[in-house]
Formats: structure tokens, sequence, C-alpha cells
């Protein structure tokens, strides 16, 4: 509890922040022509080669881009820019595909004098099609990185597909004596959108740290944040979360034996979680914000399991999407999921509604219960009494929307 | 391929068969009142104890009646006598519930002069209410089974909730020189309905095996059938598949090691591949009936997980729905499945309309594969040209029905 509010003191988010707002890092966008009218290509610059760490989708056919990108950052673990259009994912696409991937590496080092091992790339789009490289490469040349605010939006936005919203934050906080920052653009409308997919997350902060350490950090935070949001359980190939950290704030360098290590964990998590929070809001077709809360579990891992099977229940979604507040759907969801439950002792709430004492139905008011699911973001929140085990996940409703968008894609 | 010929010409389907079709069973529905107008409590009873095996719910709250139904059986391995009813899955009630449903058992036996523990009970209905035990006691005295073809379809249709037609089958071959019948009936419209979730199948045969040995092929068979299809992915706290064996064909007792084994277990394959489909096909808001097929996986394991991602990913299901060949999507649950998957070698066919060949896109015409999705069953092949192993999943459509009934349920 002490250490809760501690964070929260400390912790302080960045009003309009974004992938710019930590020291040390330019950025711009530009129209390409890939897709109609709007930004497509993007780019991250840091001053200097900075720590970086990355995860990628579990999916089993990975896109050109992130075989690229391991193969910069496992040469040195350091990466200077990052390169993303938006239109094509250069995914299923073959050795052409890789080959690309790697050209569009070389441009961005030609156009902004950085060594290729020192550039990550990205994409999200169609599957299946080819970098429409005269495009890209006119593009890139084309990009003119800044420090303003208007260049953090135009990446922020060059990367968006289907997305309604441009997702973007920055938290700071006080480390070794300095102000440390971590910004973060995101796109995402879901896993979902056909072959329009992808979630990519990319996170700058001026911290000092290792590579190594960065990693594990990452993996943590990853870990509660990005990978507990899900809008229909679908994964993409060209999934890729990525941070970089160049040391600008001017602290000493970052290890677990430092004071204010669980300090940048938090600093980052709490990028994260609102980045992914964006995105399962942003859901497509979404009317609401699902949180789900899971406590007495075995286990962490348990609770998160849980609470990613009740938010991604298509019965829940669509409960909540009808504001009816159906708790036989979340025991439902809480009964499939594949972790350890004792039947006997489980409470359910709909934000502060009790619905389920110790798995016996309480009586509650369904007027009242209907008023709360008419909220933006609606917390359902389960308690296992089964041990200290905690975890949480995010979603949104699956509405009328959501199959129009996806019945209706490319017809 | 021998073998299947041989199947298909040993295994014959019974025309309007179904629980009665096989000797030696009686049935029966009622109205007791626990529905609007419809019947809602049925039996099936064998002239004599039966050997009986059933699987459950892998639910972490399996609900009262499945626990009675499981002593009973544990008992002697026999049952005569199945009784079910609707509108009430008595699940989520505690230790009253379960005083409930073994009270059901007792009426059961006084009213039909049958062991209390020769009887099963199975339940399908909201969740957290209790039994109204007048109603289902008045039920009971008034059941009056018989055998003719509007007994059988009285038991059919009492077992039904939300489900739009009536389900049953029933195949026959011929094994150890006599005519053996497997016939079934089940309701289940998805596990989707909020509170009215459940799949209850009901098999009888004729023929004679041990209740060990018709466990292990019941477990054999509904590995392949009824836990191969989806609708939404969620699971049900009062899922059940049920066969009883009279003998009355009078076979000698079937053992694996009886020349004719493999014959029956492909009748009760097949029986239980024919309610699962109908199942399926009548998933919540469904207009078509999915099939996935995959070949060329390292294990039948693996290629049945696949085929269950692949018929369980909403983005696959709304573009079924929309009549859109993209196959981007299924290359996209096939990536995230729990399987082994070497990426570099799959095809992908919708019904015999190639679209991936080798992992890499093949031209096709839209026109062509639009046609083709207007069928009311869709056929999805996909070979990963990797192994032998074989699986299949069925499933169906995700269309604005589904959403309207799921979200507008209570309200």
């Amino acid at each position: 509890m002490k250490q809760a509010l501690t964070e929260k003191e400390i912790i302080r988010k960045v009003e309009s922040g974004g992938v710019l707002s930590p020291k040390g890092y330019l950025a711009g966008g530009v129209h390409a022509g890939l897709r109609y009218n709007k930004l497509d290509i993007g780019v991250i610059i840091s001053e200097k080669p900075a720590s970086c760490a990355a995860v990628y989708t579990t999916s089993h056919f990975q896109a050109a881009p992130l075989w690229v990108t391991r193969d910069s950052i496992s040469s040195e673990g350091l990466i200077q820019a990052v390169i993303v259009n938006s239109a094509c994912a250069n995914a299923c696409t073959g050795q052409k595909g890789l080959e690309d991937a790697y050209k569009m590496r070389a441009l961005a080092s030609e156009a902004f004098k950085v060594a290729q091992h020192h550039i990550a790339v990205a994409s999200t789009g169609v599957i299946g099609e080819f970098l429409p490289m005269e495009k890209i490469e006119a593009g890139i040349k084309a990009l003119v990185p800044g420090s303003s605010e208007k260049n953090a939006q135009d990446f922020q936005t060059a990367i968006l597909t289907t997305d309604t919203v441009m997702k973007s934050c920055c938290y700071s906080a006080e480390i070794d004596g300095k102000l440390v920052h971590a910004g973060g653009a995101a796109k995402g409308s879901g896993m979902i959108h056909p072959n329009m997919a992808t979630m990519l997350g990319f996170i700058t902060t001026d911290a000092s740290i290792s590579t190594e350490h960065l990693h594990s950090a990452l993996k943590e935070v990853t870990d509660v944040t990005f990978n507990q949001i899900t809008v229909d359980g679908d994964t993409s190939t060209n999934d890729m979360v990525l941070v970089m950290a160049n040391g600008e704030a001017g602290t000493k360098e970052l290890t677990p034996d430092h004071p204010d290590w669980t300090i940048f964990v938090d600093l980052l998590k709490a990028n994260c979680e609102d980045l992914a929070k964006q995105i399962a809001r942003d859901g497509e077709g979404a009317t609401k914000l699902i949180e789900v809360t899971v406590s007495g579990a075995g286990s962490n891992e348990d609770a998160r399991t849980i609470a990613k099977q009740i938010v991604g229940s298509n019965l829940v979604k669509t409960a909540v999407f009808g504001e009816d507040a159906n708790w036989g759907r979340i025991i439902g969801a809480v009964g499939q999921a594949d972790a350890i439950v004792g039947p006997g002792n489980v409470d359910i709430q709909l934000g502060d509604i009790l619905m389920l004492k110790g798995s016996t139905p309480v009586e509650f008011s369904e007027e009242e219960a209907k008023a709360y699911l008419e909220n933006e973001t609606v917390e359902i929140k389960v308690n296992l009494n089964g041990g200290a085990g905690k975890g949480m996940a995010w979603g949104c409703d699956l509405s009328y929307d959501y199959v129009k968008i996806n019945a209706s894609y490319r017809t």
C-alpha cells in the first residue's frame, strides 16, 4: 500500500507528452502516397545511438521488418533511428520482402546518416503485398525530422492504419536526482483489422541503461501491459514494441541494483499501460473500455490469464455493449481459464456493485447496474479468495460496428 | 484411402433417425412450465441398465447435475434413464443446488421404477437460479415415455434452449454380423447464449460393450468431433455428452480386440460429428457452417489445434459472413496457433480455390471466390506440408445477429 502511494507521487503524467518529450530525440512523418491523403512514413531519431530492446509478435509468420530489426539490434544492442511505414505490412512476402526491408533500412541509413545496423524497421498494413519501393524511397528522402510538437504528431499519425485516434503519452519521474522521461506512441485498433492488423509501440526515454537491463525491464512491463490487452484475440504478423534509451537525462547507468531501479520500471510501465489502454479503447467498433482486475489468485500469472480470458470473451463483450449486468458470462469465462480456480469462493463486482459473493448470487439493483454500464469505462473485479496473485487486462466491447467493419472490408 | 471407402460403404445414415432408432429405448418430453409454452423436461429410458460413459465440461464451475451424473455412473457404470430439463442450469447454486439435483434423480427413480444410481441428470438454462422443484416434480410425474417417432422428437425438443432447430441423427453399421445403431440428440446454439449456454449430447446405441471400453471410444470420438466445434470460444458450466449402450442388437461384447472395433468407433464418430456440425451450423446468428481441414501438420493434435484456431477467429468469422476471400486472416490465425508451424511452406485453399502456395500469394479470381463464399457451407483447407497430421474443426460465421442476440438478452 505504501509503495503504491509512493509510486503515484513519483510518477507524473506529462500533459500532451509523446515520443519527443524525453531529451535528445527528433521525429517526423510524410505522405509518401502509400495511403490516400494521409501521412504514411515516419521516423524517430535519437541524437546518439541508444540502448534498444524490442519484443515481437509470437506469430509463426513474423514479417520481414521484424527480422531486419532483430538483426540490427543483435549487432551492438544500439539503435539510433526507427523507420516505419503504414499501409503495407511486408508480411508473407518471402525473400523479396526481406530484401525490401533491408533496402528500406539502407535508404534510411543514407538519408539520416546513421549506420545501417543502428536502424530499426517496422511496417503495418496489408499482408501479402510488396512494399512500393519507389514511394518508400521518395518518402524517406522527403522526411525532415525535427523536435517540435508537430514533428511528434506527424510521426504518431504516420504509423496509424484504421485507428480513429492518435495514441501517445509521456510520464516522468525523478531518478538518481534527475528528471527522467519515458514517452511513447502506438498504433493498433485491436489486432483486428483484416490485413491491416498489427500493434506497434515505440517508446523513447532519456534514461541511461544497458541494452540487457532495458530488455528485461521491457519484458517485465509488456507482460502486464501490452500483452494484457485484447480486442478479438487475433495476433498480427507484425506486432512489435521497441524502446530506445539514450541516456540524455544524465543519470548514472540504471541496473537492478540501483536504488531507483523500480521507479524506472514503474515509469516504463505507466507509459506502456497508458498506450495499451488507448489501443483497447480504440478497438474497432468499440464504445467502451473494459478493465478487468483479478485478485486472490494463486499467482500473478494465473490472475492475468483469468483477467484476459474474461476481457476476451465475446459473451462478456457483447453484454457490456448491451449494458447487461450478466455476471453468468463472467463466471463462464473464469470457469474456462487455464489457471487454478477454487470454484467455491469467488466474488464478482461490476464497478462497486457486488453480484456474486462466495460463488453465491447476491441481490443487486439492475437499475444501478445498468446505469453503471453506461459509463465509457467499465470495471470488472473478480476475487478468487485463494491467494495473493493479482492481475489486470483491458479490452473493449463487441458491437455491430465491429462486425460491419470486418465483414465489409475489401468489398 | 481403402479404409475411408470401406467406412463409407459400411456406415450408413438412417433417414430421420434419432435417439429411438437403436433397439430397446423409450423417450418422452413434457411441458412443465419452466419455459413458456415449450417442452422443457425430457427422458430417455433403456429397457435394461446400459453401459454408460460421459464426458463433462472442463469449466472450473461444473454444475450440480454433472456431479450427480458422475456419482451415478461411478456406482456400477450402468445407466438406465437420463432425465433432462431446460430453462434452468442449476449452476452456481451451491449445496441447495446439489440437493435439488439429487432430488430430481429421486423423483425420476420413483416415476420410472429405476434404481437411483442408474439415473443420469442434466440441466441447461440460466445460471445462478434454483430449480423450480414443484414444477420439476409435476413434470417428471407427467412424463409418459414411449417408442414412437413423436416420443423421440418430444425428448429432442425438450432439451433445447435458444436453438432454432432440433438436432438429431442416427447411423448404422454391420458389426459382428448384426445391424448396430448409434442414434443421438443434442442441443447447443454455440456455447454462447449468456446464461443459456451449454452443449448437451445424448447418444444411444444397441451395441454390446463394457463401460470401460465405451468410455475410451467416447473420449477418442469427442476429441475429434464435439471438442472441435466452436461458436465463440465460450465453454459452459453444464456441457455433457453421454452415451448409453444396452446391447440389444445382440452382438458379442465389443473390445478393442474385436475385429469390428474400429467400425464401432467410426459409427460413434459419424454420429457425434453429425450432431457437432448441426450445433455449429445453428450457432447464434450464424448464416454459414465453416469447415476447416488442416493437413501436413506434425501431429493430429497440432492439426486440430490449428483448425480450431482458424474456425474460432473473429476475423475469419466476420470475413466469411462478409463473403470476403481474405486469406490474410487465415494465415493470421495459423500464425498464432499453439502448435508447430513451419512458416515457409503453407498452402491455403478456400474450397478448391488456391490462394497461398508455399507461403506465397497466388493470383485467384475474386469473383469466383466471392461466389464460393455465398454457399451455406464454406470449406477452408490449410496444408502445412510438414508431416502427416490431419485434423478438422467446425464453426460458424459472426454476424450482426450474434451481437444483437447477445447484447439484447435480458434487456
